[in-house]
């Protein structure tokens, strides 16, 4: 694996060649997208056709758009989807038409209170057609005639996710998804999607116990679109991670699954807490990123969400000021840290059971234990095999104990290994 | 309804209708009463002969009371009843006799320390007699022989309780119980009596889900015989409360029940807390009033008790110092206003499950949800709607999403129907 | 019982009549020490041969000590096995060689940060021999040749430990355990088995509701040993108390089982609260001394572990400095008290059944109430008969009865004692 500050780079990179893409729920946008992230990390590439029935959604019909511009009387374009996806409300009908302002103003959408940025908005399931723009353009405009064009397309196609897999030990499973719908905006979520390819190469460096999953999927549609076609490998979901938010400066935030103390819930705290870092952990909330479906209470998986600040809690939310200035390579570089030690801690993390319960074993003379008695000097990973002995009933996990016994992680997996190999601990 | 305001003065002009008459645990001036309280709602008055076995007690004889007095060598009435009930023991076997002051002191109650307060006492279930007097007034009789009457009846007769019922549409109940034997004490517990009726008449201005009983019975004995004669309908009892010292100046009380979780107890912290009101929250306690009857192990109901300042918490405790002036038009509404409510989400709170639990339902569709995506205002109703279908688990009342989500219980509740009557949830 | 302060002296005379004694895990410094507490108690000693196997374990050669030395060239003992039983490396094999400091140095032990104190070390497990000495002692010593001999023997033998029980009225069992393998240690533990001693004769004054088992056995190889014997009677044990470290001057500290919420820890946490004394709780760690066996998960007995200044947590820990003068008649007087308070609850609580759970009992016919009702300092007695027919469910116990109630335990405990001479509960 690179240095952390060369893989920053490579995930800024990432994002930058992403950036200018208009992706929408459907469209050419996403299948750009999937070909360019499939340069970093083999794919396998679905696609699901208009109509199809997923969970209580239908697959709508397939968006794809050429051009868009509200052009002035001079001919001039003063809003231009070529400068921006964004100027473009997501899911636009077409439309070719010439307008006074005052007919045109219902159909733009601006942020009065940042007069410079332009706003993200769609209507996926309700036919309109719209521009963004800045509240400065909007108030430059003189009244007028105004020419209105959206090339656009709705009509039957396919609705496109992707997956990459990193095979593991065993067939369970753990999935880390990212929404891949959104036009030009870098932390919400092509900072994600970086974070989750570069994941995925660490994670495939040494063979992993679970196999981790990586979703590539529109938000909402798509994730449900991906649960409905796999209702029996879901059964074999363990734990999972919503990317989202991966790259912006701020602290990091831990959203938990709707269980609360699933297993990646545990993981995550333990693993920002001894971390030092400063960060929040959040409760549950049905609303935020794919995490909602996956914990939806017929599934409830456990899932949760890293993000660093969480969705619509900064004011470039949503807007054109979540450009490839707003992430930082240091910012992705330390969410994917965190993504890899957690994943290190869950990757490992197990029950195991005391095969010799009845008092404590004698480690000396499986040569586990400083021979010299009467000092209190006690070894930390001779405290570790104490502390591995005396909770492992089945109950307790190696979290547990590290938690308990205040001991590292790594700590108390050496000391699960080494009782393990005197076959002393049983899984 | 009438507004708050008026709504007080009139449960006031019930207390100072009531304060006048001698009550005990049995007898003529329960009787009146609950004649009284019968002008304000229909009641269904029980009679219940002395010796009646209840569960571990006895109905005892019946107590009237025509006169009593102390009087001077000159004839003068010293202590007299027609002043004030609180001037007998209550429950004194009648006397009549002349006796020296030094022989009749241990017959005569003061509060030393409050010395122009007449006490309130009584000797139920030990036949005695005695009376109650100001300090100051003892202090000032001089020595000498002094005639004492009392003019009492202890026979077979009847203990004398009353219930009034606000139908609902499941039989499932909620009891509303307050004591009514205690003789002209204001806040202990004609203000309990006044807001019970008032409580009353409010719940019937809309039918309830549930059906209301309001129990108007002496303490203790009465209680009990209620609940020995209500073996079965206690099953159908799924919450109630007590109300007791309703009308004094002090911030609010509740009293949790035995169960310490029960509903009622949820539902009050929760109505308590975000009505921002000051106020205290007790644990159970087997003293108290009739909560300790319904609260006992055998029937551990889900009943807690409503007070402003608790028993034996003001100095007018129990005193003549606990007379109309002590209890307010406002204090009184305050309590009125702070069932109510709590009823209000009693009445509401469901469990429900969510018919739809494979990812989020489409709420689109159904007209439910805002179609226009990408804002990050989303109204707190559609919250709302996403709380109530995350946790309809069939585990979590809309009281815990309420809770949970920090929204308000009103706006969890209508969200609630919304997606009942669109047939996402069933009950 | 002797008063506190002349029980203290009695205490601190057994200290330094067993100081001098060379104990290890075997041998007869172990048994000289059981036969002067036999002086105080009766005992039962076994005798474990050699090779017998003890759960994982062995029961080792015995080891025995008559003389050991360091002498200079001119036949001075620089270190002398006669002065201090520490001198000697604890199990050391025989040696009789002369050879330069330089070879010698190796198997010398000392405390650098420590110059004046004598280390306490032993090898229990691997054959070595060593001496351990005051660094300073080591710095004086001038190059050249020593004499070393230790005459030791290290031979097929036994294991020794011993037990008194103090009879009780039912055949559950309280194990009180000391560990008696320490040579001359005075906090470490004869404090430990001195309070142990009279604690047992306090106990026999009445006789106890439980069977108090004493086990006096040689740390780690003799707890596991007196389990291995012991497996059936292990089903007996309710509860248990490791004392160890019973005479420093610090505050009590007491370290709860491994469950946490044993009946022993419970106990023990609220005689120290309600006591006043400053403390310390600390949680099961799988180090210290014998509460590792008893609490290891096969048994997981409700055994904790009560000390002043717990294991490693004073300098004089493991060095000539824990001698007599460190453990002060106070100190142990003052562990002793609180043992005895402990064993009074532990001895008492239980779960009752109240045998009128319907509305309370009438306890004014029962002569349980006071009959003049009406006043509001109900007094303590009968506010705990309260509490604990309201608790009585069979799910509470008395401590719980206490705890929740804020009554003091004995006045808890004979309001159940007078409810239970009523027939109103049953156990």
């Amino acid at each position: 694996m690179a240095p952390v500050s060369e893989v920053g780079e490579e995930m800024h990179a990432l994002v930058e060649r992403l950036y200018p893409l208009c992706r929408s729920i459907t469209g050419d946008g996403v299948r750009a997208t999937l070909e360019i992230v499939g340069e970093y990390v083999p794919l396998e590439v679905h696609e699901v056709p208009t109509g199809t029935r997923v969970l209580d959604w239908t697959v709508p019909q397939e968006w794809n758009i050429r051009d868009a511009y509200v052009a002035d009387a001079s001919g001039r374009r003063v809003v231009d989807f070529r400068a921006s996806s964004l100027h473009v409300l997501g899911y636009s009908v077409p439309v070719s038409a010439t307008m006074p302002l005052a007919e045109l103003r219902p159909h733009l959408h601006t942020l009065p209170d940042r007069p410079a940025w332009v706003p993200y908005r769609t209507s996926y399931y309700q036919p309109q057609w719209g521009f963004c723009l800045a509240q400065e353009t909007l108030d430059a405009l003189p009244d007028g005639e105004y020419e209105v064009r959206i090339d656009s397309t709705l009509a039957d196609g396919h609705l496109t996710y992707a997956e990459h897999v990193v095979p593991g030990r065993v067939p369970d499973e753990v999935i880390v998804s990212c929404h891949v719908c959104h036009p030009s905006l870098a932390n919400d979520n092509l900072a994600g999607i970086a974070v989750a390819v570069f994941l995925a190469r660490a994670l495939a460096e040494r063979q992993p116990h679970y196999t981790y999953r990586f979703v590539f999927a529109p938000g909402t549609i798509g994730a449900i679109t991906w649960l409905a076609r796999n209702r029996e490998r879901v059964e074999r979901v363990r734990h999972g991670l919503v990317l989202a938010c991966a790259g912006d400066p701020g602290d990091l935030t831990y959203k938990q699954s709707r269980r609360g103390d699933a297993e990646i819930d545990r993981v995550l705290r333990h693993v920002l807490a001894v971390s030092g870092r400063p960060h929040r952990i959040t409760e549950f909330t049905p609303y935020g990123y794919d995490e909602r479906q996956y914990c939806s209470p017929g599934f409830d998986l456990g899932v949760g969400s890293l993000s660093r600040t969480p969705y619509a809690g900064y004011p470039e939310y949503h807007t054109s000021a979540d450009n490839p200035d707003f992430v930082s390579p240091r910012a992705m570089a330390d969410t994917l840290a965190v993504c890899r030690e957690a994943f290190a801690v869950l990757d490992r993390n197990r029950r195991y059971v005391n095969l010799s319960p009845y008092g404590e074993p004698q480690l000396g003379r499986r040569g586990l234990y400083d021979s010299l008695g009467g000092r209190s000097d006690a070894k930390q990973a001779q405290m570790a095999m104490l502390w591995v002995l005396s909770l492992s009933d089945g109950e307790h996990s190696l979290l547990d104990v590290a938690e308990r016994s205040g001991l590292p992680f790594d700590t108390v997996a050496a000391a699960a290994d080494a009782l393990h190999g005197a076959g002393l601990l049983k899984t």
